[in-house]
């Protein structure tokens, strides 16, 4: 069992673990005799039940950001109250799910007295989030926290400042109340280190919440967080968020902060790791970007763009006519039968409604992105998070799934630049094929709907690819995961094609692990990807397919 | 004497210098009685004695590019016309400083025919260009024609395709006639290489016209080109605009298209090499400017942002209450006499206008910045420099001034990442100091006058120091070079202060150097840095500090 390890690095380790649970005052810890058991898959009604959220806090924690901030503004709620059901449920989907890497509570209520006080005071909010809490990754620094990344070597190594985003959110008035947990580095698409454990899918706990924002996703899923901030250099924010059947959005690098935040590769920049919001709803993507690209981070963040937001009123696109082109396949590894249903039910709908459907024939361009991001991830050999595990004395106890690291086999500076001339290459004919999907009418493309990822969700150390979110990392596109409304996998029609011939050696482990009766019941998510730096319309367009499906078979006859 | 070389190299750079004497019709050659003698040093006015262009010929060679497209616009000249007369004054100038690379004479004017042919036939011009003729850097690809960076080994390698902005400005109605020289590589401040010797400041010819795309200075000071492209990676679109007197513009990453441009360093992406325009005039870069962007390049380009081109009308800047930061002098390598003596006239101008003057006080954010470019330029260790050489022979001819590509010394890739997160704090430190410069109401600073370099300009082989140019490049901030009028180096007010302690060994170097008697009478030029992606104010500020300096003493009494 790898997470087995020498005394010390797991010392450490549950040391952090128990300090975690220390911060959760007792009355918010589930009895043992109310713990749900082992065996119990999906925990995610658990807080309705538990007894220990008010009905208040329960209405509370079900309730938008959005909404929550209208509340505040109005003086409707106070942010105390808010804060403190958001810290309950988060405190209960740790207990189930190991979600959390650091516990805030007690500075967050404090944080929210003092909002609170100041709307007394003022007759007015502080900020436009207004006392809103807030949860964040782990590579989101905090003065006086870690940032361990899952790195044991992190573990008590308190932070000096706070990141530029954070600092941002807190001027506007938003409680940051915890921090999620990430894999080794945030360099695996699941959520397991040596330093936090393994965070589980809350919908069943077999599974795995994906990852790197695999914490925030499961945190999310449980009603734990309003508004969470992932980052995604290859998936990070778009895979979790489909495995725990929630948005996420992925945008281009520079129109969200990410400066003085901690990374697993810093300074790797040939794929730039960004920052986004995950949420249950739709509306909270855009509350926070409208809110963080309002404090005009370009001031402060020398990879931001001065680009404002500028929302796309999903009014104003067409009733009809919209050209969206889908990926049913990406030529390296084949979707499963549920996504791939998915995939054509959204086709259908959109085409019902009169948008176009274009398929896009994959000509190799997937899987040069999948060797050109395997070069840049990989292009320094993985030494650095191997000095970091071997200073945390967790080097000989290999983190499932961790491919960086081991090989020391990386590459020279001059291949990299050859590498990222390639890069750009590949760029401009992904450009030129979007631009040549075009409508019977001559539109150009409008957005791209592709799987998030081949599989609805997997067991634990068997997700084996993110080609189909990682290329429009090198493309720097956004994507939005969003779920499927009304669909959920199903025995009977999602059944394995046993005929099938893989492509590849991971599409052919991918099709033999599909396990139908293991995903049934589950909902699925899909991506639309946008073009670069055109995050306004990306939301818009992704409204605007949801709610399409959403209406779909709803319409009265005539 | 260096350039001095084996009969194989030397042979192919003599073929082609010859084919392009040969490409010069013989009456646009300069006859032998006619030659300015080899000591004559400024020849910027032989073209008007030349004999060779008519008076109508002259004249609109002496015309703004904005003034020549309105005119062709309205039918009131020729395509044909224009390009033949910008065509002779280039070659005139190719002649006197060696400053083509390539000579497309004859394309460009059928070409130009084509232009008006199509305005014959349809009464209004082929795109916003209408016609006008364009110089471009010899990185810049056309289709058929070598695109040789200096290189003995790119010679006789004609391009497939053409670059991606040579393609846009052609959709916009550019005639492209000639490609301009480089040093080898693009990476020397000074334009020299084996494959095309060198090129010689029109205004002194014992001086260097600056680099990389000094020949563009150079044709453009001559009046060959009304408006050129050159690249800009520390210093080489502002530092040849400098030397030669005349406008350059060095915008953020983005703004304008760099794809299918060769390179000097493929690949290297810790500072990105950027096109900006260059004329002789202010009009002409917004020119420039909003024709490119006014083409959407971020459909067509992966490193293009999708910021449409919004002019600010320099008469919506305040008329007082300007804030400047100014740097004297950067800590690293003082500017010498009448750089000071500019930079300190322009301060007294806009300071008589109203406007705020702060001094940029340095705490070692140059050096740093200084050494940062070092290791990104020669990561790898001028492994790919060294590699074009030796394949053309050319490897035991070193060129003067050509750092790169000898030591072989690198870094790693970890090294790189390491120096890349480095170079991101630094850049956050300069915006919390550019934050941290306010006016005495408040207002933050505005933009920041700044030498562009140490020197006036320099003789050959002896410029040493790019700096004030480079620190930009790495925050990726928009610079703008732009001649201070009615302002020549002095004798009686130049002079070297000769008790002067140098601050390090280039600080030595530039100021030992420095020589007022060789520099006497020649006209100086300024820099203005803005605010990343923020290229209209950036050019709105330089036109109106332009205008301020213009003005000074202008004034009539009361």
């Amino acid at each position: 069992m790898t997470l087995d390890a020498t005394p010390d690095f797991r010392s450490l380790a549950l040391a952090k673990s128990q300090a975690k649970l220390a911060a959760i005052p007792d009355e918010w810890k589930i009895p043992d005799e109310k713990m749900p058991p082992d065996e119990q898959k999906d925990v995610t009604s658990f807080p309705s039940s538990s007894g220990i959220l008010t009905d208040q806090e329960l209405e509370i924690t079900q309730t938008p950001a959005e909404t929550i901030v209208q509340r505040l503004i109005k003086g409707e709620c106070k942010s105390l109250d808010v804060t403190r059901a958001f810290c309950k449920r988060a405190a209960i989907a740790h207990q189930l799910t190991n979600c959390l890497s650091e516990i805030m509570f007690q500075d967050a209520l404090k944080a929210a007295k003092e909002f609170d006080d100041y709307f007394s005071a003022n007759g007015k909010p502080f900020g436009p989030l207004a006392g809103l809490p807030i949860s964040i990754k782990d590579n989101f620094n905090v003065k006086g926290y870690d940032s361990t990344l899952g790195f044991v070597a992190w573990i008590n190594d308190p932070q000096d400042e706070d990141s530029t985003l954070v600092t941002l959110l807190k001027s506007q008035g938003a409680v940051i109340y915890c921090k999620t947990t990430t894999p080794t580095a945030m360099m695996i698409a699941e959520t397991v280190s040596n330093a936090n454990g393994r965070t589980l899918n809350p919908r069943d706990r077999t599974m795995t919440c994906g990852g790197s924002s695999g914490g925030e996703g499961a945190l999310i899923a449980m009603g734990g967080s309003p508004l969470g901030m992932g980052t995604d250099i290859g998936g990070s924010i778009r895979i979790p968020a489909a495995f725990n059947a929630i948005w996420g959005l992925k945008p281009s690098l520079g129109r969200f902060p990410t400066h003085k935040a901690r990374s697993g590769l810093a300074g790797q920049e040939a794929v730039h790791s960004i920052n986004g919001p995950m949420s249950q709803d739709f509306s909270s993507l855009e509350l926070f970007a409208r809110t963080v690209v309002g404090t005009q981070p370009w001031n402060v963040d020398p990879k931001c763009v001065p680009i404002p937001w500028s929302p796309v009123s999903p009014s104003s696109l067409p009733d009809t006519g919209l050209v969206f082109a889908v990926i049913k396949n990406n030529g390296s590894v084949a979707p499963t039968p549920p996504v791939l249903r998915a995939l054509e039910e959204a086709c259908r709908a959109l085409r019902e409604k009169g948008h176009e459907i274009i398929e896009w024939e994959p000509t190799g361009e997937f899987q040069e992105a999948d060797n050109l991001l395997e070069a840049f991830f990989g292009a320094e050999g993985g030494e650095g998070i191997y000095k970091l595990m071997e200073a945390g004395g967790e080097h000989e106890v290999w983190v499932p799934g961790l491919a960086l690291g081991k090989s020391g086999k990386g590459f020279t500076v001059g291949q990299t630049w050859a590498n990222q001339a390639r890069r750009t290459g590949w760029g401009g004919r992904m450009l030129e094929k979007m631009n040549g999907i075009k409508g019977q009418s001559g539109r150009v493309v409008d957005a791209i709907i592709s799987p998030v990822a081949p599989d609805v969700v997997t067991p634990h150390d068997s997700y084996h690819y993110v080609g189909y979110t990682g290329a429009w990392n090198l493309l720097d596109a956004p994507g939005v995961t969003f779920p499927v409304p009304d669909f959920k996998v199903e025995t009977d029609k999602d059944g394995k094609d046993e005929s099938y011939s893989p492509m590849n050696e991971r599409d052919e482990k991918v099709w033999k692990e599909y396990d139908v009766e293991k995903l049934a019941g589950l909902p699925v998510c899909l991506q639309l990807v946008g073009r670069r730096l055109q995050e306004e319309k990306a939301l818009a367009l992704a409204k605007r397919v949801h709610e399409i499906l959403e209406a779909r078979g709803k319409v009265a006859a005539p």
